[in-house]
């Protein structure tokens, strides 16, 4: 097992023999939430906020960070040289670093207009060349720590997955839900949430971006609960959905469907597989249910230190090719509005044969036991 | 009380009245976390996530939202003209309602490189203006609603702050009082954390930005806790300083010395003062007492839609002169490396006289009984 500082170099050495034609690299932390990932990607550094610090890579001398003293004892012991500024502005250290450099790579996804134009007008002989996308390949393409961590996120998520049942009671409301799977995530040993759970009672489970509110549970009602958990940085992502009470006919023929499209999406994704081909087979259980129409969505999305990293994404629109040890969702979906509707989300490692699936919580159907209200 | 409406036409109105350079803006939300709060405070959508949306607002025709499918149901209903897209990209509806706008104002601190570059290369006749500036200043003044979305957020911190002594007990760890923490204030009514609480035991008090770890209280420590709710997307932010036992001399002087400096704050911060006047009276406080060098942050930073708001800054490095309605943190500390830290943070607006004091949690040293090792 290679140490950490070996780990870290690797991915600079890996960038560089893709990315040949610049000199150094600059990456930049905004103010929270405006964060790059990137930054904490090449440096590996688990604690800390780091804005405005700032990460310059070198193809022969490796990593630079430079940080604002409040972050000095988290960035301390690291294999990578330090530079800290007590004044807030560490702009002119920044500057120094990169001088002399004539092709300059920064990630144009993520550094705003502002901070570039500052930096290109410190210094005005080199050249600046976006590495976005290069960035995005290169994490997409997950190495054995990273998946490590993913997967205990995803174990903390379908350990409280599983306690939902047992949560839920007449008269509830989202918003309670909500807060019981923060809880019970940050038990399991979760550092953060990946983001804000979604969670819908009843006609709610059709909107899917939807709040938790005040909503209260009733008998009959579909319950969806998606959110992820971070374990050092990396991010989980989960969907359920329960039935409270009895399902009727109409909600079995949705959630059928969604576990058809599920089988169908695990049959197909692999490496070397293009990722349309994976969304395309989801449709198609959805469309010869009778549900056209009704998964407005694509099919996953990559997962890593972001809970939508960049690469890859599953659907139609952005073709590309699965390759082995890409960790992304696979999640589809059925709404149908005015009523309801049902999404089972799995984590997934792509493989040469079916994936790795890192979320473990049962996808059947589930028809949760009616409490009275208390 | 004004509808949300009047308040949202409010804010664009004063925008315009400031800016009258511009004849159209574009705001826009990147991928998690890139996003704009600019794109909320226009807005005022109260949930969903916003992933790729923008907002065009004109002088003369208000605000446009455009937006993907999936937010459709999250941003139906208020008072902005909405346009949904099925395909991923909206890109080609945002350069429809820009077209023909011949300066067009952007949010250059928020805004990537690549997706202004995207715009101006889609619109090469137009002239694009940096107007980040004027957000801030504009965001920084808070209205009546957002005051009292931040007093409600504050009341979650502060009543999670009064249960923090019940919860210690020798051996618990930093990362079960977060937990504990974030559980807290869900319970209390948050829909969601400013950002991952900092829990500090012992000598770790002393790095001002250490997240949680194993490490496990002792008899005679600092208890540190540093953390933030979200209310309607609205962020407090709170530490409060416990000691676990009996204070020794050492300890007693170092927190006397921040109630001194945070008494000098309150007795400077109001409208019409600098902001390095009171970050000077703190430090003046600070070094009076020997603790000179030991405070190496300012004393306090913008609060709002975002736990870091770009304005006002209590410090003396980017002076500017404090208005009424601003809201702040003031959190004067001191830090001895090896021994520990105190830091006592609250949130506060800006007034004609003595600040409005948002979190009510008790401020005194307080030591808290022994509890034995379960």
């Amino acid at each position: 097992m290679q140490g950490l500082g070996d780990v870290m170099r690797t991915r600079v050495k890996r960038f560089f023999e893709k990315v040949t034609d610049v000199d150094a690299v600059i990456l930049q932390n905004g103010v929270t939430p405006l964060q790059d990932a990137n930054f904490f990607y090449f440096t590996g550094i688990p604690e800390g906020l780091f804005e405005n610090s700032s990460v310059v890579m070198r193809p022969s001398d490796g990593i630079e960070v430079i940080t604002y003293v409040l972050e000095e004892q988290s960035a301390k012991g690291f294999d990578f040289d330090l530079t800290v500024h007590k004044e807030r502005d560490g702009f002119p250290k920044v500057v120094d670093r990169l001088r002399g450099a004539k092709r300059i790579g920064f990630n144009g996804e993520a550094l705003s207009y502002n901070r570039l134009e500052r930096i290109r007008k410190a210094l005005p002989e080199a050249a600046f060349i976006d590495v976005s996308k290069d960035l995005d390949i290169l994490r997409s393409i997950k190495g054995e720590k990273e998946i490590a961590n993913i997967k205990r996120s995803a174990d903390i998520v379908s350990r409280t997955a599983k306690g939902v049942a047992g949560q839920l009671r007449t008269g509830m409301t989202e918003m309670g839900l909500a807060a019981w799977l923060v809880t019970k995530m940050y038990s399991e040993g979760a550092n953060g949430t990946s983001f804000e759970p979604l969670v819908c009672f009843g006609p709610n489970t059709a909107v899917i971006h939807h709040s938790p509110a005040k909503t209260k549970l009733r008998q009959g009602s579909f319950v969806m609960c998606d959110y992820g958990s971070l374990h050092n940085r990396y991010a989980s992502d989960i969907t359920r959905t329960w039935v409270y009470g009895k399902a009727n006919t109409r909600m079995k023929a949705i959630y059928e469907t969604v576990e058809h499209a599920r089988a169908a999406a695990l049959e197909t994704l692999r490496a070397g597989v293009n990722t349309a081909d994976v969304h395309r087979a989801v449709l198609q259980v959805i469309d010869k249910a009778g549900f056209k129409g009704y998964m407005p969505h694509g099919t996953g999305h990559g997962l890593g230190l972001n809970v939508h990293d960049g690469m890859p994404t599953l659907h139609d629109e952005k073709p590309m090719v699965l390759l082995e040890n890409m960790v992304c969702t696979v999640e589809p979906g059925v709404y149908i509005p005015g009523l309801g509707g049902v999404r089972i989300e799995d984590d997934v490692v792509v493989q040469k044969g079916r994936p790795r699936i890192l979320t473990t919580a049962p996808r059947e159907l589930i028809e949760v036991p009616v409490k009275p209200q208390r």
